[in-house]
């Protein structure tokens, strides 16, 4: 699956494959689009989907009516549908209330939105929270209505149902958590967000394949109010989120950027620095953006990075109908992909270690760790070593020790079970280390169906 | 008063006849001259007018005997004043024991003081603590003097008396106090000190204009004994000193300058700099200097700096006869009151918020505090909003809020009074906000005559 | 001795014919060598020698078998001594063990060792921990041997024995220590470590021409066994080592470098960074090198540096036979020594102090120490006290002041001492003033034989 540039560019293709087919499903924050697009994604993964009653308190919030729509249209005095919701999805305002009227264009025109530097696109908006209808339409098409009266036709309802979201934990041999939020209310948008959704998936199988360190826990929920919700029935657990990233607009051909939690310091900025400066940029924390908004909040302080390629806002065809299967690509998708891997393996990897024998160096050489004939200079192997030794005081972990010593951080793991098995270092972190350990379980890989 | 630069620039003239007022006053460290100068600004401001007795025990100090002079002179053998006090004040050196004595050029020669590489300009000298006279005067008059015998005549006093200062305290709605201090001892110098005279009266006058969060008090002084002297009549109420500034040498034409505090790492020291930084500079401290000398001692170590324009010893007329109402310029006058001005607005804003709904976004919307319809990106107002929801947890102010997300702090001040009165935010410090709280006594502004 | 250019040469002279004296003897890490060049070091500074058994259990290690090598060669059919250890000790594999025996080349062939880049160079190898045999020559003379049969003769014991090293303690003032290591273990190389032994005894002898604060502490010991050994038989007195500083490699001409501490911040890395960083450079630590792979070890970690010109494996001569006499010059070797100097007598002279007059500043005047005519700047002397005076809440050192007030060190130490004849200080740390103190008991500097 790995392996190599062609075994990344058929992972690509599917990803893309993948995002494809979540792409034309008319999403909002609740509503059957949400739940489609989960039906979709538990297709590959064992997606536990949860449903939230309308009205129910959330915090500040409650979780508002559900949404659901039938079929949109401007009609104009002919009978023809100048605006069509069955041609995009994007056409009509999301949450738009239900409606049937008949209006002047001067009346209608204020429920008229359009990109004016951007006539040939259809721009993105919702009214999730103020009731109200409107339609989204090309500034050419705009331009185009004549003077007259049209007929409003929303068939879409607002009523007592719930919000829907999906999780998936899979157990690690820890109960410490890695978070993986990816959100799931946009509509037809292919970078923002089937991009996310996709990789997010992918993500999991890949999680699967083999026992982990971290319990991880991914989240599909729509924006926002899907997090907030989360938030608030998990509140109890919420300790044991150790690292966190939100998925989002990972298929555009921008370079990977990564923006830092809140404390800007935590082991996942640490970590993901590590990896994504090499290929992309790290950028400081704001409190605009996904769901990092609702992590980060200062009641929650969560240690949840983001992981996007260009930002919110941060492209042209950002919220319009141009954000279209065109705009993603395999190879984007896949380095997304890997780079989620990379990091994921970094925070496997990562711990910190005791040397059991710290006064002076022990004799490597009579545990067979050492070249037998001193010479000139040591070798990289003997060099990794001295290093984990001398630094495994407890303070330090692998990455520290792989910043410090410009080593590979692989390198140190593999040293560092070495000198674990010949009894000279003690892994302190739960599950950095795959020598055996009889008091800790091992957990079997979670059963993944196809 | 400050509209524009019109405003500016009549502000700068008035500012610059209050220091010519001041100006030819003979002021030393005790004395008519220094109660003078007090009473002249009591014209302004309702300074408060102290005496300490000659013989006070001030730390390793004492305070000295007064000194009044009446006339000063060197008279030729014809009786022509060949040096006199009359034509500067500066002739004299200050502190100078009474004399009346016929000397021959050569043991007239070490009482006589010169500043060779500026033959024009007469040097100022004192000898406060140790008994002594002199003169100062032009190095082309030096060189003028014949051999032959001279008369010193020096009707002077030194007798048990006191030492005067000045001081005047601006309650506000807290008790914690800001400091300014200024240096009153010097004579015929208008930047030093006839401008920060000018300035600190002026800005007691716009503080007086409108209820403050801070008390403000100010203290013209001597310099050493006198900072020394208030400080050991005050030392039971320093811990009420949370912001202080010397202010001196203000009406140069050189760019403003910024002394930090002692500790370097003070609220004063990042406001100051805040403010000045982009028309000045900012040095580190060091221990020579004004009266930070003694504010920022190791014993107190008050949070104190400094500002001036040019800094002592670093123009050319320093000390001398050419710092002289022609150096000192109505812009730079202006300029320095607003800078204070400025200084003082932000220390009044600045502080730290708690938000009162940490757990997640509140919903700014349902407060109309957003834009109903989501769009591509916030609005300045919603953005200056989320970051002060986002950092308020009781450990940011508004100052660091500023520097991390680059908005204006007047701007972040104005969204936290929105977002107070809307139930969002606390104000943690006393006073920051002027929204209405039954439990906060507010006072009126000090009453001031004219 | 260190007067000037022509003196500092005629140090570098004496220095290098010390060296030369220790060059010959073929030292190991056990064994006659390392007796003998003990025994002529004792020839200059009164060093204790101590024996350590064979078999003595050292933390993860215990002392080798003591070696001694009488004769070794290779003989061809002619009986002709084709490698022969009376040329040059480098030709033996230090630690062979005892041998007699025939063999055709091709079996002699892997107990041969040259350095194929370098073909007149003789290698340097051991064998200390794994029982073997073999010889070191140029790859010239290796590629001359002809296919045949060749007599291997190593007359060497393996014995119970024991490990020796040198020690020696120049009681100070405190019992605090600088400790002084320097390796003994190698044969004839000359700049390792010849260079080292030398600068180090002379360092020695300057030490015990005065009294000092500190006891200084120099061993002389084999490395890695030797540093153990004495990390073991000292493990109770090392909470006394304040400061400490492997000297090894001091005689080439590159650069002086110092290698700071595992933890990098101590006292002896700021010193250090102080004397070094004009004329050398200052390297990272890293857990390869000389003895302080054991000094800061983990469970050790003491506040040792590492002072060497070229770094271990950083010049082409490095354990070769090329390390000769002629690779170690006077004018480095002096350098060397006196930067050591320099090092110890900034440790010497550096402390905290305590401002007995913390309120405001101290009466200079009324003390004799400030000019007592108000001028327009302080003099440097004057500077410096009120640099002192202002620092001196016990938190910073005189070379702290130095860095912040950009002040020299020794004006600063001087400055401090006359204020505390003057009452105005107390020195916080023992023994960095000359000021006489009652409860300090003076100790005779160390007699030193010659």
């Amino acid at each position: 699956m790995r392996g190599g540039v062609r075994g990344r560019l058929e992972e690509g293709v599917a990803l893309h494959r993948f995002a494809s087919e979540l792409y034309p499903i008319c999403r909002s924050i609740t509503g059957a689009g949400v739940r489609k697009t989960l039906a979709v994604i538990r297709g590959r993964i064992p997606l536990v989907v949860h449903e939230v009653r309308s009205g129910t308190r959330v915090f500040d919030w409650e979780v508002p009516l559900e949404w659901n729509i039938e079929d949109a249209a401007v009609l104009d005095g002919d009978g023809r549908r100048v605006i069509d919701f069955q041609q995009h999805n994007l056409h009509l305002v999301s949450y738009s209330e239900p409606m049937d009227v008949v209006l002047p264009l001067e009346d209608l025109s204020p429920h008229l939105h359009t990109l004016p530097e951007q006539p040939d696109w259809i721009p993105y908006r919702t009214s999730y929270y103020r009731r109200a209808w409107g339609f989204c339409l090309r500034e050419r098409d705009r331009a185009a209505l004549r003077p007259g009266r049209y007929r409003v036709q929303v068939r879409s309802s607002l009523a007592r149902g719930s919000l829907t979201y999906g999780e998936l934990a899979i157990p690690g041999r820890s109960r410490e958590e890695v978070l993986l939020f990816t959100h799931v209310c946009h509509p037809s948008l292919a970078n923002d967000n089937a991009s996310g959704m996709a990789v997010a998936t992918a993500l999991a199988e890949w999680l699967a394949l083999q026992p982990r360190r971290y319990t991880y826990r991914l989240v599909f929920a729509p924006g926002t109010i899907g997090s907030l919700t989360w938030l608030k029935r998990n509140e109890s657990r919420l300790h044991r989120v150790r690292h966190g990233l939100v998925l989002a607009l990972l298929g555009d051909p921008g370079r990977l950027t990564y923006k830092r939690s809140r404390n800007e310091q935590r082991d996942i900025d640490r970590v993901a620095e590590h990896v994504i400066s090499a290929r992309g940029s790290v950028i400081p924390f704001s409190p605009y953006g996904y769901d990092e908004r609702q992590l980060c909040s200062p009641g929650f302080d969560l240690p949840v990075g983001r992981l996007t390629r260009s930002v919110n806002g941060g492209y042209p065809q950002y919220h319009s109908s141009a954000d279209d299967l065109s705009l993603i690509t395999p190879e984007a998708l896949s380095e997304s992909l890997a780079a989620c891997r990379e990091i994921i393996e970094v925070l496997e990897q990562d711990g910190r270690y005791l040397n059991l024998n710290p006064k002076g160096e022990p004799r490597l050489g009579k545990r067979g760790l050492y070249g037998a004939l001193g010479g000139a200079s040591p070798a990289q192997r003997e060099e990794t070593m001295l290093w984990l030794l001398n630094q495994s005081d407890g303070t330090h972990s692998l990455l520290d020790i792989a910043r410090r010593s410009r080593l590979s951080l692989a390198g140190l793991a593999t040293a560092a079970k070495e000198l674990e098995q010949a009894g000279l270092l003690k892994a302190l972190d739960p599950g950095p280390s795959s020598v055996k350990r009889g008091t800790v379980r091992r957990r079997r890989p979670a059963k993944i169906r196809r």
